[in-house]
């Protein structure tokens, strides 16, 4: 085994519904860490019957864990919290009957993100089974909900993009100094955040190698509507943005750019951050002249961000850091996790960066 | 020896001084495939008196030639057209006595492409010392300035990523459609265009593998001002622009994205922008929905742009991609050889991308 | 178009069948570049009747082909030679009416390396449909055959590793310097050597990236019997070697490592290989104490090749570096062609390598 | 911090000399994550005086640590335990004095590892000023020697190649299943194998990028003498192997591939290797037909290893995979600083890969 705690009694009996994906493989790599975490149950339709090691190759000869076929009601009489890490869908689905069955739940897709059910048909092409789900669900940025998320049952984890976005931007917003309508976001995101399960060209080493390009341009990509509903609520007014990914050739790591206007002359933006983000440990506001990158946070759940303002176009420049598959997916569900059951935030999430 | 063209009386007799870095590098791999040039002198302080092989490895075992230490006399004697491709400082040092002495100059470093002399000390932090070659120098940007081009004895090669921005950006200048005061240039680098000779750990391969980051921000790269001048004279007035270059783990490539607001409603830009570059046979314009990608155009001569409006938003949104070391430097500068001596334009430069 | 050759009447009339691959895409990026070939005809299934641009992305803008579906008597009617670069049993089935209808074939697949049929069953789990083309087809090795390949009609290119092991094993075998019991050859490859179309997690990008493996380990690699054949002709013996490859991320190059026992003591091994390579233009030997990179070769036909002996053990190390797509496939193909033409062997393969 | 640790009165208080490299890096990575260690004391000529995360970007704004001049008496003062993860040298000079203070010690350079002071004029062209200690250092393989190191005050921690290669070879030469004389080790390497201070062509990214070649070919690099040091102890008699040594562009990873002949028909390999490996938690011996990748063991202190009969020649070749600075060295030292103090060899070591 991993993990070589015994006294397992009071540790909270958890399952990853979907194991094999990336989303899922970080679940495990994190919570095998977490010292009031018992992971008891792990499925995927992919490896059902076969050893953890099978469906996730850092776990090959040290898990005791064998992967099983989802079963909602395997998953009710073993876990007391499940993490939802499977296909669109699977929330919708399942979350309802987990709740009711008194489970907590945090589920990692974007089932339950927007709080308008409206939305999914027009970014998602699919009509949503359990809108009512979507005023249950806490949107599970802690900076954002932190009071919220203590008491949430259901959680709806951030986007990665989102995560990186959000970060950036609000503490302009809510301190008023920016207009709004210049707000620009341009991301940088490793491969990873395409998932494990979809082949393809675009996926494929030796076309994603050595290149760079920007996708779902114009405002295409799904994780526009998600930034802009966390903004309108900070700002009190509805927010529009033009957000742009980019794919580049890392597995890991998402930087986000942010542009805006500055309403007046600048301040010292650095201290606003830091006064911001003083009870949230998990954003590093970098000094003066110092900028982030995607490597300086890798493995961890930091977000780390440098602020700078061009004075020549009274613009402000926020560029933020973070790994996509922690802070973005895995380690940010952990986080919410340690909330939701009044655990330090940052139990089980202390590791530095995986550097050089 | 690489090449078995016999005939050679009347070529033109070339010479790159500083042929061990990766600017000199890449005019020496494309000159030795140009039907009309003889390369004869290359200089290289460090591997002077060694065979290019020593200097640039892709030459070991098939050119005769010997890097030499640089001699403004032995140049002038031995060449019909030198490339300066040294430190900065060379140019404005020795560009002068090559004219006056009748030869052709191209010049891929900075040294003379503001025409602002007042600017070097601001950007550069060096003093000019030849301000009369600024306003001789003709900028090198094909797409800008054939005609100029077809007369000079001096050029001056523009920036890596300034042609990309310029590319992407002149159209909708020119076009009067774009607000300019909202435009902000995002640029993706990989780590050659660093150049060879800058150690440190900015760009030791395991500080800068799997990593991405931005630096410059707030405009202080000195690309800034070349971007600008260029954008003033197309557009007739003053324009400032935000430039937020970033470096990426790969080694070729640029991928700029430009984001500007829309004075009107949106007309069919793909068209606009394909009559603007009809006689500009490196300027390949993608279809609408098409993006480009630094890999398509790797090792070509060639800047692959796509063009998106964000109807949201009304902002127009054009992403370029090219080659850092051809057509950001040493394709770009033998297309200005081709025009300085009336060549088709495409002469030596027609190889597609180095795919996958 | 890519190319502003004007004078097509003389050329040769070329095809590629399957040219949407990674093989057939870089022969199609060297032909038009070739001063005596007119491509002509152009074939994929999953691209058919769109241009060549969609099926290679360095073509986008700049070639006039289209893609079509493959079809014999097309081939015959518009090509004088074609090249078989589509899925195992293309050439089985079609390399013998195009050849009974006076056309020349080089094949880059796998279907007529090996002379014996009742090789096939075992490497590749089929049986072979044609066996008497076994006998017709010309080993395409330039290095080891190149009289038979002056005459040829029917070429069958060889495996990419395939080609580093030989050109680095054979001058010891033929100079029986070397005990060859004790041969072993150790591979490293690029993963565009497994081809564009094999999607899955061992070319999905985040699995690949930043990881090294083995593979095919224990002599289960189909190139092993490919190794053998040419060395056991060369020994005028049966040969049989450890042959173990290794994927890297890279996207191209081959370095491969062979380890012998000398018999006596060493001699000057340099000399011997560069006499043993003096008419082979594409081989360059290195100096004493150097050794070979992928890197110095990509993008060109090349094969350097660095040798060593190891006092303490009397073992020879002799690696060799190469690119799986130029001189491990398409490069060597054209190689091939010159040489049926009676061109001069570099006829447009003259590049150097696209460094760095 | 970084630790939510509180009680540290029964910690060990541990210094790091030479933090600021990638082994010391590494070292506090782990570090700050052990439950019995208190980090007191880093060490950085280049960083003194600075907080830890100006030397190590993944400490940024999360660290109290400063790092200082390194200062013998400091070192005595302040720590329980020393490693010295300097340049070579320092232990030859420092370690003899912190032992006789009744320090531990444990050293990551060369300095120690080898018991001959007279190796050191050949494979380090330095002589040895303190080879009393030679005898003294116990060589920190725990596979090999843990019953030595439960007892150790001075440790000489292994090479990362010759901690891939012994866990590899060793259970073979043990059994005297192979004939020694055939043992060839061939090893991949990431870059950050090369350190963290020697810049130059060799490591810049875009020369070592997209590339891979063979270096100290032919018993040239200085793991040479090590393997063979701990291979004849193995055997009882003299051991000379072939070592080759090759970068890959990854940053971290060692793949080492064994080669050796049979000496009888196999027997199953696999379970001699579990029977030899049953008391040790960080090999892992893969099933039949399995080969490890580095990804799979990145981040860690796991040595996976594969083994296979090349039944057509009679050879083993054996592949191991580990994760250079960790089980190469780090996670290793830290193996040996559990042992030493009689901690669960796996304390502070169970994370498993970061992977993707």
């Amino acid at each position: 085994m991993t993990n070589n705690k015994v006294e397992t009694q009071n540790k909270i009996r958890t399952g990853i519904v979907g194991v094999s994906g990336y989303g899922g493989g970080e679940l495990a790599r994190l919570l095998v860490q977490h010292p009031h975490i018992d992971l008891k149950y792990v499925t995927s339709a992919t490896y059902a019957g076969k050893p953890l090691g099978a469906a996730l190759p850092g776990f090959v000869g040290h898990s005791p864990l064998v992967c099983e076929v989802f079963d909602l009601q395997e998953a009710i009489d073993r876990c007391d919290l499940i993490f939802l890490a499977g296909e669109y869908g699977l929330a919708m689905k399942s979350a309802g009957p987990l709740i009711a069955a008194g489970k907590k739940v945090i589920d990692i897709s974007a089932d339950l993100r927007l709080k308008d059910a409206g939305a999914y048909p027009i970014w998602y092409k699919i009509e949503h089974t359990s809108p009512e789900l979507l005023q249950k669900a806490v949107y599970g940025l802690p900076e954002l909900h932190k009071e919220e998320l203590k008491t949430a049952d259901l959680v709806a984890n951030p986007g990665c993009f989102v995560t990186s976005a959000l970060l950036a931007i609000t503490p302009l917003l809510s301190s008023d100094l920016i207009d709004p309508s210049t707000l620009i976001v341009d991301s940088l995101s490793g491969v990873s955040g395409a998932g494990r399960s979809k082949f393809g060209l675009d996926y494929h080493f030796s076309e994603v190698n050595e290149s760079a390009k920007a996708y779902g341009v114009g405002g295409k990509h799904r994780h526009t509507p998600e930034i802009e509903q966390e903004l309108s609520l900070v700002a009190g007014k509805d927010i529009r943005i033009t957000f742009t990914p980019h794919l580049i050739p890392v597995t890991r790591g998402i930087l986000t750019t942010v542009y805006a206007s500055l309403k007046g002359s600048p301040r010292n933006l650095v201290d606003l951050y830091r006064e911001r983000y003083a009870d949230d440990p998990f954003v590093v506001i970098l000094d003066e002249g110092s900028l982030p990158a995607t490597k300086h946070v890798t493995g961890t759940n930091y977000c780390n961000i440098g602020i700078t303002v061009d004075e020549r176009t009274n613009r402000v420049i926020v560029v933020s850091a973070l790994d996509n598959l922690v802070k973005g997916t895995a380690g940010q569900a952990i986080q919410n996790l340690n909330l939701m059951y009044g655990f330090p935030e940052t139990t089980g999430l202390t590791m530095t960066a995986m550097w050089p």
